[in-house]
């Protein structure tokens, strides 16, 4: 496996810089290929690395003196804070001193900094998250999970072909079924915005379309790409983690009310947990931003060290087919059927 | 308790007319004050209830030659399906032949028809769907649950007070927690649509207003109305349906497997019945059509008898209170107040 350096942005969770810390020293163990240059206050990092053990020939600490809030606006945090993790981290990604950059930090703020740094792939008009969801039937890829509130038809149909790309990419789909999410299966039902965008998915043969889609087709497992603004993306993904959640408390707290539930819940252990790990997000870890020049990868904001060090993982994965140099193909392809 | 006359759509679920017909014995049985006038094709609803045994006097067949389809777009229902389930029952409705009227069918149409025949409340703009999403920590209204696909802040806000006197009415709560559907908490987060609601709904003292919440506070039970806009709610709805159903589905699947998971899962029997019950949406069973001037009331389109029967016992909960004159005071008390 080639070596590959990734970019880290070590104040970006809720929890900073703790997970970023402990993921990073799970992800340099695990792979020995690996270099990683953790961005962030130097003295703080210094500090708290000091405790533990690790190959420091792998690791090195980039100073970036400011943080950017999750309240800050993406303009401001671009115009007032040079100086963050964020900016540092694409600086870097930009002069070739890295193969990706991560963080979990504010999205807006990565999305207006990635874009005004390193710029997107020529022709594609917004940038979009894409998210995988796993259920037991197979992965859902969620696009644009959050990076654009307010969208044109025009771009729902480029996210629909950067969803495809990527479907192919990560999971070696061919024609992967893609699918408009939208208030009824029928083409007549939408919004304005969904209702242009079925009629230009409908007339390009680049996308294998299967038409609009409701919330329930995400978890069926029927559909490899759903597609849609991020304003609904972001809402519908954060309700699909909270129920999992939800569930799973409710259950807990019921069971323990129970002596008869405590003994049954014993047996189910082994049958809980493989259930749990099949629908685990945090098994992705990171959402690439699909449509900007170089990876740029996005995590949760409440990402743990697992999540952290299982985003790095997924990165080189991501690093190991060219994304962007298919997306670019496809682009051509499109151009010229016209 | 006074004796309610309820119009019935016997031809709006996706099995119709059984769930209907069905749903309407159990609940002529359980309640000895009601009415149920049955709207569809007589020949065909004869038949079929000449095999049961009911109060016949208690049971009205009104004929209906047509039928109004899922696909049908609401102007083509309303223009040429003059003599469908939903135009003569809500002519009976307007004609004071019945206190409510309740279909399963295309909600476009119902929402297009009962505007036309019935019409708004004084300064309502747009009427909307307030759906109960029942959790173990207290019911959630979400309102626009479906009616309208595109909106503008007014409507929302309009959606918002609706809201606020629907969780009045139905669950008794003063003064309940309003919360804007968006895709983070700060109040910069949201779109073009959600950014301008918010500013409106900061500006009034009519709503006990919790500015944005996010995908996840849908199922925590601490906020009690949740506004967005049609498209979006709708979607959200049928997410989180259909995860239910799913976590349930994927659960029987594992246990089956393993025969330590069966034994485990005879003990919790008891435990899965409860959780079940807690939240099953068909408790409810109908979601009202908010700002028409008279009770309009919507159904699932999968809804089964035990769904239809409920969705007559909600209405005829609702129907004790009389929402519309609340509704309008508090309209009156925002109009002084400017």
């Amino acid at each position: 496996m080639k070596t590959r350096t990734i970019i880290l942005d070590a104040f970006g969770t809720d929890a900073r810089p703790n997970p970023e810390i402990m993921g990073t020293i799970m992800a340099l163990r695990e792979n020995k290929n690996l270099i990683i240059k953790l961005v962030g206050d130097k003295t703080r990092l210094e500090k708290l690395l000091s405790k533990f053990t690790y190959d420091k020939k792998r690791l090195f600490i980039i100073n970036a003196d400011e943080e950017v809030a999750m309240s800050d606006s993406p303009t401001k945090a671009l115009k007032e804070k040079t100086n963050s993790s964020i900016a540092i981290g694409l600086s870097l990604l930009k002069n070739g001193d890295g193969d990706a950059f991560i963080s979990a930090g504010n999205t807006g703020a990565v999305m207006a900094s990635a874009l005004m740094k390193i710029g997107r792939i020529k022709k594609i008009q917004r940038p979009a998250i894409a998210t995988i969801i796993p259920t037991p039937y197979g992965e859902t890829i969620l696009v644009d999970a959050g990076a654009n509130a307010d969208c044109k038809p025009n771009h729902l149909l480029q996210f629909a072909l950067m969803g495809d790309v990527y479907a192919n990419v990560i999971f070696n789909k061919e024609a992967p079924k893609v699918g408009l999410l939208s208030n009824g299966e029928e083409k007549e039902k939408g919004n304005e915005l969904t209702k242009q965008t079925h009629k230009l998915l409908s007339k390009t043969d680049a996308i294998n379309f299967h038409g609009n889609v409701e919330g329930r087709d995400i978890l069926s497992g029927d559909i490899d790409v759903v597609v849609c603004d991020g304003f609904t993306g972001n809402i519908v993904l954060k309700t699909v983690e909270s129920i999992f959640k939800f569930i799973f408390r409710l259950f807990k707290t019921e069971v323990s009310k129970n002596i008869f539930a405590k003994i049954g819940l014993l047996f189910l252990v082994p049958t809980i947990k493989r259930l749990l790990k099949t629908m685990d997000y945090s098994e992705f870890g990171s959402a690439p931003l699909l449509g900007i020049k170089k990876p740029v990868m996005i995590c949760h904001g409440s990402s743990d060290e697992k999540a952290i060090k299982n985003a790095i993982k997924f990165t080189l994965r991501y690093l190991e087919k060219d994304y962007n140099k298919l997306l670019e193909n496809k682009l051509e392809l499109l151009e010229e059927k016209k």
